[in-house]
């Protein structure tokens, strides 16, 4: 129960040791033809580029960078914890030029200071932020500001790690144009691919590019001649088959719960789970109406020591929860209810660990 | 059999279903350092610096080219097949001189062509060169082409994404100083890793960078937070926690078998299937003494649908063989006799199925 990888269901474990087949097989291009339009389903997106990237979480963020961020490209970086200060690490790192529009660590992105950066910077082309941030627990208003930047010209490329599955988004409904997310959180399956969508205004700036992208293996243009399906599948890597076998499962079964049902049930335990913590006397970092409700960023009560409480829950009750990152390390506790660990069962569980090694 | 995936043990199927737990938790770091070991055990090097990349084996490549070369240093690419082409693309996406060593398709790399490049090119920095070919089947004389490098005082950068496990790869006695693999090859396991070793020189070279590193995800300096093992543990990135699984099996299973058996039975099943094709006609592409065991790669007979041919292998036998790429598409067939599948049942298994296809 910590910020991921949550807990995987036993039937995606039992998909990831099926046998390895091809990656040119046709029963297997078949299934990467399912598992976009089970991510389009995920991601409520028509986007045609809709696919796995076969690499974590920050793959699939470099991957947005790169190919949308050409060197002198003006991109308001929006940080309000440790995910917005890797975006704007891969803005640096791709030549582009950032604004940083920041917020205090455990609150939502500022719309105001977006439309502000805006103002003062009318030439950006790019608004990037996090839709959940990891590291704290805090939801951003995705649909006001990807509003702001559309209003400006300019496209929005969302971190949406943690929220995909857990929580509504609506790639076309906000008029999101890139968006990246991870198996490991909400999606419950394990670590190791990048959900990501691009929207055709997105496309159209990769296409445009005067300069090519800096990364072999991240680049659109290539990745596609595999992933599109579009005539001729032509090799560009080896795909990670088992993993994408245990993605396809658990996308199956997002589709068998519904996605509303999904998001309905991440809200009523996360509910359960704040009255819980409430009693045993911690406070949430966020402010009830920025909370994430499958991220809960509690902090640590005054006396208790951080890390000998942590390895109690693991070494005693086989209990994972996350630490604080950044300027919060030390100070909270993070606790997941991502996916499958987002169950009756588990809330029970964890409240009375929890009380267990905090003396309660 | 194509050119990988190979075929994927049930001993590490099941490895890949256990239970996922954190990337942080003390049980799973035990673990990776036991693989670190076992793949030190696997590269025959005492590289400090030795472990898997959480990509495929384009992702090694990669981190090996946007660490060790800098805008401006002049690179060696020798091109003898479509993997040297993919290094090429990566010296220049990283701002890198190259200067291009082209043999035949189908030949190993000619050394004295090598050592004529470092004769005209004193300044050169870094050698890179494909120790197997997988879209041939051909083996360089990776000692050979290393020791002019030193002699030059340049680098050696070497891809042995079909050799590692399957034919000699000695890193320490041949002096390589930076070389990727890939999971789903010799090793056995399923794709999506990519195992890299570095020498001092090389991590000497990276931390001498005057430009940062253009990937932020591939960063050596970041990465190393998490892998190294040494003190505080940091987050970098959420590992691939089952894949991982399945290589630390892979590398167990390899470390029970001995890698010299490992080298032997790819050979003695190399010289079986050998004997088998040319009884059916086939003549292979690659001259005998700079053949890889593990990956035969040999002409279409005159008369052949190639496409048809390897439709009905796969419909009626459940057997893959991998086709021709680039210039080669279309003419060659490429049989990957690879870790688990480099075995008396495949090789008897494989003829039938061509004699049957072949109408011999």
């Amino acid at each position: 129960m910590g910020p991921g990888p949550s807990d995987v269901p036993r039937r995606i474990l039992d998909a990831m040791a099926r046998p390895t087949i091809g990656h040119l097989d046709p029963a297997f291009t078949d299934m990467m033809e399912q598992t976009k339009t089970l991510l389009r389903y995920a991601f409520q997106t028509g986007n045609k580029l809709t696919f796995p990237v076969s690499g974590p979480g920050s793959v699939g963020m470099e991957t947005c960078f790169v190919n949308l961020v050409e060197p002198g490209d003006k991109v308001i970086v929006c940080i309000n914890g440790v995910f917005g200060g890797r975006m704007l690490e891969n803005v640096k790192r791709c030549g582009g030029v950032p604004v940083v529009v920041e917020d205090a660590w455990g609150r939502a992105v500022d719309a105001a200071k977006v439309e502000a950066a805006f103002a003062a910077n009318p030439d950006t082309k790019i608004l990037a932020f996090v839709h959940a941030e990891t590291s704290t627990g805090a939801q951003s208003d995705a649909a006001a500001l990807a509003a702001i930047a559309r209003k400006h010209g300019a496209l929005t490329l969302m971190d949406c790690v943690t929220s995909l599955g857990g929580t509504p988004v609506l790639i076309d409904a906000w008029g999101i144009d890139a968006a990246y997310s991870g198996s490991q959180k909400c999606l419950s399956c394990t670590p190791g691919l990048s959900p990501v969508t691009f929207s055709e205004r997105a496309i159209e700036k990769v296409r445009a590019r005067k300069t090519p992208v800096q990364s072999w293996f991240m680049d659109l243009n290539l990745v596609l001649g595999y992933w599109s399906g579009e005539g001729k599948r032509t090799y560009h890597h080896t795909a990670p088959i088992n993993p994408l076998y245990g993605l396809h499962e658990a996308l199956v079964m997002l589709a068998e719960e519904g996605i509303e049902n999904a998001w309905a049930r991440h809200r009523t335990m996360h509910e359960q789970l704040k009255t819980g913590l409430e009693k045993l006397g911690l406070s949430f970092v966020v402010p009830e109406d920025e909370r994430l409700p499958q991220l809960n960023s509690v902090y640590l009560p005054a006396d208790v020591d951080d890390a000998a409480c942590r390895a109690r829950l693991l070494s005693e009750f086989n209990l994972e929860i996350g630490a604080g990152l950044g300027v919060l390390a030390g100070k909270i506790w993070r606790i997941g209810l991502m996916g499958a660990s987002a169950s009756q069962k588990n809330v029970d569980y964890c409240l009375k660990a929890l009380a267990a090694v905090l003396g309660k």
